[in-house]
Order: structure tokens, then sequence, then C-alpha cells
């Protein structure tokens, strides 16, 4: 890529903590930010680590976002809690969240935890990471404000993206770290195919008659996403299906108005222990795992991989070289660093 | 549909209680699963009631099913537990256990339940909606141990079409009901296609060369579907990481040996009125509910449904009228019932 230059996480790190500190946000919940968004920039999820701070800057500037929040438990009952967000971004209180998720699976061999009035949490795939991390099974939903997603049959998006992600501890091997949109893409990959002046493959987005659309110009000046499945033929019904599931459970349960400015997340922890005190589970995981890596490719050239692997050879490759910085996002950084009055760190 | 005949649920029931009386189901047993059974033919589920009797009259004559098994909690701490299905059919451990988990939801919240060594349990939305029916969130998932879905970039299937199920107490509606394989389809629908002589939709079946295939007869060979989204672009590898949650959660957790006969299943329960002691989770999910089927339609003539729509249908037209049994099947239920030496009660 022409103009990407290569920026050590240490240096991302502390170029978000000194926007964020300009922003006049709590040190520790600053804290919490950057290390959430500086790790989803290690495992290669450009779309959610320091590129969303132009859009943060937006949020922050129209007041949607409250950079000194209250966040606090406000609900406890035995194996769950709810957890008001005071409308901070939403990496703060999710981390809080899973955390107490988490020892609630210790203590009671499952936890859930709900966060309402909040905002974007980052990469979904960050919170299920937490619980594996602790050799606990972990699923992160988030809703999306933002409707983006056609309901079959429908012919508006109305919906959001609203992913599931979920990791899962193994023994030897890295943590089973499922993270996906329930939308067939993310809207970024219809951007990617406009800049590149590529048509969209059918089964991506609508036009507004309700019929796939391969115009990535037309198709992003209303976005239409196709549910996971695209047409209802080949299943599109079920990714409509769960978008609403993750819509019910993070926003329903937790209380947040629909289409409003606020979301919801939904955090699971099971202790996997609690059922097979032996340790077996890691170990049977590993042989799910290993058995489908060594499962017969179509094309010998492109093995088989198991949910995560992208990421964890990104985090290896980012941790060494850096984090490739586009030059177009290097200039928003810029010009969020000068309307914040703080020194860029990416230039020279 | 030629041939076709309409028998009263009632009789459904008799029929099938007879075959299981014949074939030494303890009755309490017997009696759980031909309620799920018939409960999934009302619902217009035709592959999982008395469709599927034939196929456990293979499975009992091989050993494969304990009539008269040792249901029993195994392990439970605090919010979940784990039942040993002792080679059960799958029904009967399996309302045990969501019946457990919605106890455990009642007192904690949230309550998890995963049962082992089991087998077919039926359709996966009987026991989501046993706790919808209590006003409390159901989640119900099973593995299949039967090969059928190609990892991405594999060649041949290794995972069960392996499906979700997800249901939702509302207030005035009923309640919202996803119940899904994570496959683009079930394999059944290959049979449909294959008797009609109708060519497959590209995005179902690969042939053995990772290309999709249009061709019935060849994809029923050995099949090979599509998890859900279909090729990599159009986003298979999340179906493909969806079966393998699905996989984790049921067998990994549950300690079932891989591929073997016996699989596992998992419930989990979730009262809303813990974090919403007000009532108001059925009450915007009324409103979700409402206002998706409000939403414009692409067809005029085709409005946008909610999951669960198409079955409640089907139930209220099946109560009516009654339930179709084609020729194919009337034949087939009839062996069952020669080899178990009990009347056929679809007759004349």
């Amino acid at each position: 890529m022409s103009g990407t230059i290569l920026i050590p996480a240490e240096t991302i790190a502390r170029q978000i903590r000194t926007v964020f500190d300009a922003w006049g946000m709590t040190p520790e919940y600053a804290d919490v930010a950057v290390e959430v968004m500086v790790d989803t920039d290690l495992r290669g999820i450009d779309s959610h680590g320091i590129g969303m701070l132009p859009t943060y800057q937006r949020w922050f500037d129209a007041g949607l976002i409250n950079p000194r929040p209250d966040i606090r438990v406000v609900r406890e009952a035995g194996a769950v809690a709810l957890v008001d967000a005071d409308g901070s971004l939403g990496h703060p209180p999710s981390v809080t969240a899973m955390r107490l998720a988490i020892a609630k699976a210790r203590t009671s061999g499952i936890g859930m935890v709900v966060v309402n009035n909040s905002n974007h949490y980052g990469a979904a795939g960050y919170y299920s990471l937490m619980a594996a991390a602790e050799k606990v099974i972990g699923l992160s939903l988030t809703n999306v404000a933002i409707p983006l997603v056609v309901p079959t049959f429908g012919r508006d998006a109305f919906l959001g993206t609203n992913p599931i992600a979920f990791a899962a501890p193994a023994r030897k091997n890295q943590p089973f770290s499922l993270d996906m949109a329930t939308s067939a893409v993310a809207l970024g990959k219809l951007n990617v195919a406009r800049r590149a002046g590529r048509p969209l493959p059918v089964g991506w987005a609508f036009d507004d008659r309700g019929d796939f659309t391969t115009d990535a110009q037309t198709a992003l000046v209303s976005p239409r996403l196709a549910p996971l499945g695209g047409s209802r033929v080949l299943g599109g019904h079920k990714g409509y299906g769960l978008a609403t599931m993750v819509e019910i459970l993070c926003a329903t349960l937790g209380g947040v108005p629909l289409q409003g400015d606020r979301i919801g997340h939904f955090f699971l922890a099971i202790d996997p222990a609690a059922l097979r005190p032996d340790g077996g589970f890691g170990a049977d995981l590993d042989g799910l795992m290993d058995r489908l890596r060594a499962a017969p490719p179509a094309d010998p050239a492109q093995p088989v991989q198991v949910a995560g692997d992208p990421e964890y050879a990104a985090f290896a490759e980012r941790t060494r070289v850096g984090i490739p910085i586009t030059a177009i996002l290097a200039g928003e950084v810029e010009a969020v660093c000068r309307a914040a009055g703080v020194p860029f760190l990416f230039g020279g």
C-alpha cells in the first residue's frame, strides 16, 4: 500500500491516550479504551482500532459520549448483573462487565452481564478473548444503532451489523476465537470495493427494489447490507434471525430504546471446569482444532483454518513490525490531534 | 401433494406411542418423545417429527438407542449442570435439562444445562420455546454426529448441521422463535430438489473439488453442504465458525467424543425479569417485533416476517385440519408398524 507507514503499538497507544486526555476522559477509562483499541489493531482488525478515532471525535464533539461517566452495577441477582455505562465509550464498561461475568462463572459455573446506556465498544472479540485468557468460555454481543442490514423480504435497512464473538480456551492451542458480523459483509468492504473501482459480489448489498446491486457507489448512498446468508434461498433469513437475536439480548434485555443514540452489550462467561473438572475440555478442544486444521483442503495451497487463526498471524507480525497506518488514516489522525491541540506522533 | 393424507395430531401421537411401547421404551420417556415429535409436526417442521420414526427404528434395531435409560444429573454447580442421557433418544433428557435450566434461571437469573451421551433430540426450537412459555429466554443447541458441512477451504464434510434455536417471550406477541441449521440448507432440501428433478441453487452444496454443484443426484452421493453464508466471499467462514461454536458448547463441553455415535446438547435459560423486574422486556420485544413486521417490504405481496411466524401459521392450520402425511411417509410408517407388530393407524 503506497503511503502506508508502520507504527509501533506503543506509539499508537501513546497517540490515542494523548487525544483521550485532551478530551477530558477519566484516566483509568482512557487506559482501558487505549488497551482495547491497540490490541484490536495488533490483531489486524483495522476497522475497529485507531481507525475509529475520527468517528469517536465526531461523537465526542456532538456530546454523544460522556468522557467522565459513572459506570456502575445497577442490578445484580445471582449469576447475572446489569451495568449502566452512563454514556461512556463502550470499552471501559465492557471490560468491567466481562470481568464481573468471569468472576460469576468462577462461583456459579456461568455468569451473564448486560451493559446498557453505552456506545461503540470496538471489536466484539476482545471481550470473549478476555474470558478465554482466564480459561473460561466467553460470548460477547453488541447491537449497533445504525440501521445497515435489511430484514428478509424488507426493502430498507433496519438492524445493525450486530456481531457475535465467541472464544473458548484450549490447552495447547491459542483459544478458538470467532468474531463475526451477522451481516454478509462489513460496511467497510463496500468502501474498499468503491475505492478500488471493483463491482460488488452478488449477495452483499441490495438496491432500493430489493435486488442485489454490484455498484458500490450506489450501495453506499444508503447502505442496505444483506444479512449473513444473503438471499432467502441461500439462508438470508438465518442471518436476519441472528441479528435480531443479538438485538434482543443486548438492547431489549438491557432496556435500550430501539434505534436511539445508545446501545447495549451482552457478555457471557462459562467455566468449563464446572462441568469437566478434569480439564478434559481444553484437551478435547485441542483435538477438534487440530483435526479441523488437518482436514483435506480443496486447494492444497490454502489449508483449512480455525476461527482466530488470521488474527493470531496478524498479531505476531504486527508485534514485530508495527501496525500499518495508511496515509489517509494518518491524515485523519493528524486532524484529530490538531483539533484536540495535542502533538501528532506519526509524522516524519 | 398427490397421495398426501391429513392425520389429526392425536392419531399421530397414538401411532408413535404404540411403536415406542413395542420397542420397550420407558412409558414416561415415550410420553415426552411423542409430545415433542407431534408438536414439531404441528409446527410444520416435517423433517423432525414423525418423519424421523423410520430412522429411529434403524437406530433402535442397531442397538444405538437405549430404550430404558437412567437419565440423571451427574454434576451440578451453582447455575449449571450436566445431564447424562445414558444413550436415550434425545427428547426426554433434553426436556429434563431445559426444565432444570429454567429452574436455575428463576433463582440465579440464568441457568445452563448440558446433556451428554445422547441421541437425536428432534427440533431444537422445541426446547427454546419451553423456556419462552415460562416467560424465560431460551437457547437450545445440539451437535449432529453425521459429517455434512464442509469447513471453509476444506474438501470434505466434517461438521454436522449443528442448529441454533433461540426463543424470547413477548407480552402480546407469540415468542420470537429462531430455529436454524448453521448450514446454508438442510439436507432434506437436496432430496426435495432431486425428487423434483430441479437443479440446486449455486451456494448449497459442493462437489469433491470444492466447487459448488447444481446436480442434486451427485450432491447426495456424498453430501458436502455449504456452511451458512456459502462461499468465503459471501461469509461462509461465519457459518463454519457458528457450526464449530455449537460443536464446542455441545460436544466438547459435554465431553462427547468427536464424530462418535453419541451427541450432546446445550440449554440456556435467562430470566429477563432478573434485569428488568418491571416487565419491560416483553413490552419492548413486542415493539421490536411489531416494527419489523411493519417494515416496508421489497414486494408488497410478501410482508416482512419475524422468526417463528411461519411455524405459528402452520400450527394454527394443522391444529385445525390435521398433519399432512405423504404417501411415501405413510408407507414407511406402515413398515415400522409391521416390524414392531403394532396396528397401523393411518390406513383407509
